[in-house]
């Protein structure tokens, strides 16, 4: 099968890999129907972490091929989503909700890779979920999206405790944070600030429910916040970039008392003590566990009171992975869905 | 009146200062009856922080002298409580909980200093709340520990979300730590870990709920807590002393979707990102909202339902402040209990 390999920073390779076979009776092989490139691809893309060659993707939608003996809730032809975690979903880490922690746990990345045609899912029934039937092909984007970045912006806005009445602040404009925009929304908050300079992004964000913008940055952007806060600072601040910078806005942005959540990658962070005790914010974040909360999500999706995969402005073919890499790496794109060319079917422009 | 100033660190004197007078109509000046040594007087008094010429002391019963013309909630007579910060009560931020970070908050360190025989509380019915009659003088000390060390040990196992059937490791052996432990108690933990290898604290903590001692320190005081708690960490650490080993000791204690409270003043702590990333804990903490807590608190004191007041193994005459310090540096005493000489009362000894 084909499949994306990182040999080094910025040298993303469509290649031949073993197709993968049933290894455990846990285990499902599928066929992936979408798979994408994710800002977190970006981090070892521009060097801040060493790919040495390694396997890409942990988003991914796809159909069933095979299953192994003791799967029970998802079969051959079954429609499925999967978080970019393997959990078991019966631990005690994971039946407290934190399946991307899981005892049994194995990031996506790296040791599977879901850049592919194919992919074997360890631990498929704690994993998998299916769709309640065969979707319609506009709504794959969207089930995609269920995969991570609408899962990880759903957590963050969960994590940052946002609720009807409130206000919020979403720091980051890549994919995730748009995605927490949309959660924020859903979820009843009442003021959604969403921060960015891009115009496309700024209509993206209106478009999935943020009430006002700022351009500004740091103390600046912070200030702004505040200004239309009371002079309080936000209730739920939503943290998806993963910097220092981006960390230090959301906390300094939310009211004592009030909520951040992050999910950006953290990357050289130090997060110092002293600021944030007087701060009296709660912080909450990490590698989401969409896990939790996909069987909620594809019902949205499929009922159509939600349209994530609006945030796919692009659409490649596998084989043009390193086409997309690059597209995202200059935000020239939001976010590229990739599809294997045998499944190459048409999505709807948008 | 006399009142404690220190002057640099390890140089506490008891001086004449002018007593305090009503200067708003919200202020309320009040006779300490009891003060006391806290552990974040001893930041200072080790020269962690300048001190020049502080007021010292911010835990506080006593009897309310005076009142000014809009003051509603306590009247001259009253035996009064307050918090070790100024707080009105009505704003946003204290009407959600947080008065320790209220609008028009005043730290009682530093501008006011109750280790005296008076002191001017601004924004007194905010800040103080009255007794349900006269305390019996056994009661005195609880009282005393519920203006700080209760309170915040309250707020630290709160900010915890300890509760019924849950594991708790407790890092610090101070006065706040084993509040931390009665709290853990009090909220039906039902794994109460004290990490302290002093003895009379060990049992000090097993009196207040502690159901394990663990007397090892850093990675052998977290593989410890694992093996306590099947591997996984447990599900609420409280973190009562501000250092850099402490907080990654609770943070490193607590499983995945766990709640790491913080209370210990904060001091050269540099939070690493990635590891708060993939621990994926809940961390809250800060300046103790103490006046949130302090209604309930009272009155679990007064129907004699908690004892937090054995947390105190030493009761000296104000005038003696100095030598309580000295105490509380060498660990000789867990928390002295000061009386001015004026109300030098006989309290129970422990």
């Amino acid at each position: 099968m084909r499949g994306v390999i990182m040999h080094e920073p910025g040298d993303v390779r469509v290649e031949e890999r073993p197709d993968p076979t049933i290894e455990a009776p846990t285990d499902a092989v599928i066929r992936i129907v979408a798979a994408c490139v994710c800002g977190s691809d970006l981090w070892p893309y521009r060097g801040a972490d060493a790919p040495d060659q390694q396997l890409m993707g942990h988003e991914y939608v796809g159909i069933v091929e095979e299953v192994g003996d003791e799967v029970r809730t998802v079969a051959p032809g079954d429609f499925v989503v999967g978080s970019f975690v393997i959990s078991d979903n019966t631990c005690p880490i994971c039946t407290a909700g934190y399946q991307s922690r899981c005892v049994n746990g194995i990031f996506v990345d790296g040791g599977i890779g879901t850049q592919a045609e194919f992919a074997r899912i360890p631990h498929a029934d704690g994993t998998l979920v299916a769709t309640p039937g065969q979707p319609d092909d506009d709504l794959i984007p969207s089930l995609l999206a269920a995969s991570d970045v609408l899962g990880t912006g759903w957590f963050a806005a969960d994590a940052a405790e946002v609720g009807p009445g409130k206000s919020v602040a979403v720091i980051g404009d890549g994919a995730v944070g748009l995605m927490g925009v949309l959660a924020a929304k859903q979820m009843g908050a009442e003021t959604i600030i969403a921060m960015t300079r891009h115009v496309d992004r700024q209509n993206l964000a209106r478009e999935f429910g943020a009430t006002h913008i700022v351009e500004e940055r740091g103390d600046e952007g912070v200030a702004k916040i505040r200004e239309l806060t009371d002079g309080l600072g936000v209730h739920s601040a939503i943290e998806a970039v993963g910097s220092q910078e981006s960390m230090m806005q959301a906390i300094r942005s939310t009211r004592p008392g009030g909520h951040v959540g992050y999910v950006g990658v953290s990357h050289d962070v130090e997060l110092p003590g002293g600021e944030l005790f007087f701060g009296l914010v709660h912080l909450h974040g990490g590698p989401a566990p969409v896990r939790r909360f996909l069987p909620d999500l594809i019902e949205l999706i499929w009922n159509r009171e939600i349209d994530p995969g609006k945030v796919f402005d692009q659409t490649m073919s596998l084989d043009d992975a390193a086409a997309a890499y690059s597209a995202m790496d200059s935000r020239e794109a939001v976010k590229v869905l990739l599809r294997p060319r045998s499944l190459h079917l048409s999505v709807q422009e948008r």
